[in-house]
């Protein structure tokens, strides 16, 4: 199909390329008759206005890279539920991409990739991506990193003090007697920062209580699912000496936790008490409730939008800050009983 | 910011802006050494190739936009998890755009919308267009349309037999004894047009076990979401003569129906069964797991991309096609009871 100009239309209508331009752009000065015509015409030919020639001469897409592991995962389609609003009420499309949390893939969206840039700025949350890989990257792409990364200096981080997060959680199980406490998502290799983050705040919580740590009861996953809840959970029940209360590094692994402590007929929270991370919306509707830490995915959004759109439309380097948003402890069913929210 | 241009990479590279051309496209017939130094050149400088300038010039984005209603509706997010990868191996990256099912969003979209074409085509799963505002689209953008709408032979659809489905999931309540069926999601108004086809489905079931259909036992509610299930099924308890089992249209309203039943503390399946549609994952690990009709997710997303991708490949117009993804009932344990998946 050969492609139909301005000119076409033009020709068609009856009008100069000119005119035709106003009613494409919206210019108000074309008389409504014209107008009429015009789009009459690019109707009736299908005319596709060139908008790619338009960001070619002001050198901006109009659009920002989002960036997540997993579109599945309900804590990041809930954070990309907030961000795309913030987007749009900037002036901006989002244009989102799914990693897998593939090391190669995150590293060509922040590097000179072959994949080029139809984007003017990009939010990331990386999972493969090390501390290393952000400091090499494309310094010209305006970025914000969202989850538990250090800013170098050269980009925006975005998140919660997951330490003090997760000492919360933990406390809150100290607090309501339990002694024996797991944790399950520890990742304790390179690229696992966000749930070395999370066993910190495991520690701190029991230092703080003057408890002492089991080692043993710090299970390590490959990912936070459910399915990961389900095999870590059957593993602390085989034991000859299973704890009274479990710190999960997701709701999603809660999720699992409790469908295997329920399958083996025992209480929640009477035998053991659990407790998630997230706030996800499963977590307020499932039996029992999941009592949480609940990031403020609201002001997460807000914050890394606003930093980003900033970060393109400034002239020279911006040095990289880290924004904190708030979290809070929701304390439901899976800790305090059947009388909880 | 002045913008880096080839010129400035080829004079800091002392080669010839074609040869830095080259290297940026990625031809093979440049010497290593001469790579190198290119490359490092551009490392420098941090240049950004134009690809808007590449895409003008092809008339091509790459790009095809996904538009759903609801990115935080496991569903969709589980569909799009599915089309992601699917449009990757066929060149194309995916702008996700979502609407909260909004009429007039969906509507620019799909029209000669101000926001003009950075994609090269598109699926969109509308809430808000009715049949009607799908026949006044802008013809020229390629369209492959997901869900309940009937194409007018200008789009490609695809989805599941939903009457069929729904007949599947009411069946097997009625082939475990329940005669009092309800159904929760029925949306009497003109886009409920999902929603009126499972109701179908739920009327030809009973009409095939000869059982008459209770109409107050059809719950209309606003969306297909967790809270719409808690009210909805908060009113069918307050009945003097509640039902025995509940369709409902999502495994989110499944999911919502359960927290209330619990609540009352009745129990699932022996006072209530229960099924919903969609097969995501919360359903197969809460508590009791939930009975529901699975559509081939994977399925609707490779025959969606792969339409789309020969569509915007085609030099003229292709005739519109009606295509059927496999759904299967699985049955688990808010129908079949403890004992079951």
């Amino acid at each position: 199909m050969r492609d139909i100009t301005l000119r076409d239309v033009a020709e068609l209508a009856g009008v100069s390329p000119r005119t035709v331009s106003n009613v494409v752009n919206g210019y108000a000065q074309v008389a409504p008759a014209t107008r009429e015509k015009v789009e009459r015409a690019i109707a009736e030919l299908g005319y596709r206005p060139n908008v790619l020639a338009r960001n070619l001469a002001n050198g901006r897409s109009g659009q920002i890279a989002v960036v997540v592991p997993y579109l599945d995962t309900p804590y990041f389609a809930e954070l990309l539920q907030a961000i795309i609003p913030a987007a749009r009420k900037g002036g901006y499309n989002v244009l989102i991409d799914q990693t897998d949390g593939d090391r190669q893939h995150e590293g060509e969206l922040i590097g000179r990739g072959s994949r080029g840039f139809l984007f003017d700025g990009m939010i990331i949350s990386p999972l493969g991506l090390s501390q290393q890989d952000l400091t090499v990257r494309d310094l010209a792409l305006p970025l914000v990193v969202l989850g538990e990364r250090v800013s170098d200096g050269t980009f925006d981080h975005v998140g919660i003090d997951d330490i003090a997060a997760s000492t919360d959680a933990v406390t809150h199980l100290i607090s309501l007697g339990r002694r024996r406490i797991a944790a399950i998502g520890d990742q304790p290799y390179a690229t696992g920062e966000a749930a070395q983050l999370r066993t910190r705040g495991f520690r701190a919580a029991h230092a703080a209580a003057g408890l002492p740590v089991d080692e043993s009861l710090i299970i390590s996953t490959a990912r936070f699912n459910r399915i990961d809840g389900v095999t870590a959970m059957a593993a602390l029940l085989d034991r000859e000496d299973p704890p009274d209360a479990v710190f999960c590094y997701s709701d999603l692994v809660a999720s699992g936790a409790i469908h295997t402590i329920v399958e083996r007929g025992l209480r929640i929270p009477e035998d053991i008490a659990i407790i998630g991370y997230d706030d996800i919306e499963d977590g307020r509707y499932s039996h029992p409730t999941i009592s949480t830490i609940s990031p403020d995915k609201t002001a997460i959004a807000q914050l890394a939008v606003e930093r980003l759109i900033m970060r393109i439309g400034s002239p020279g380097p911006v040095p990289g800050v880290e924004l904190l948003a708030e979290h809070r402890l929701i304390p439901r069913q899976s800790t305090l009983g059947r009388a909880a929210p």
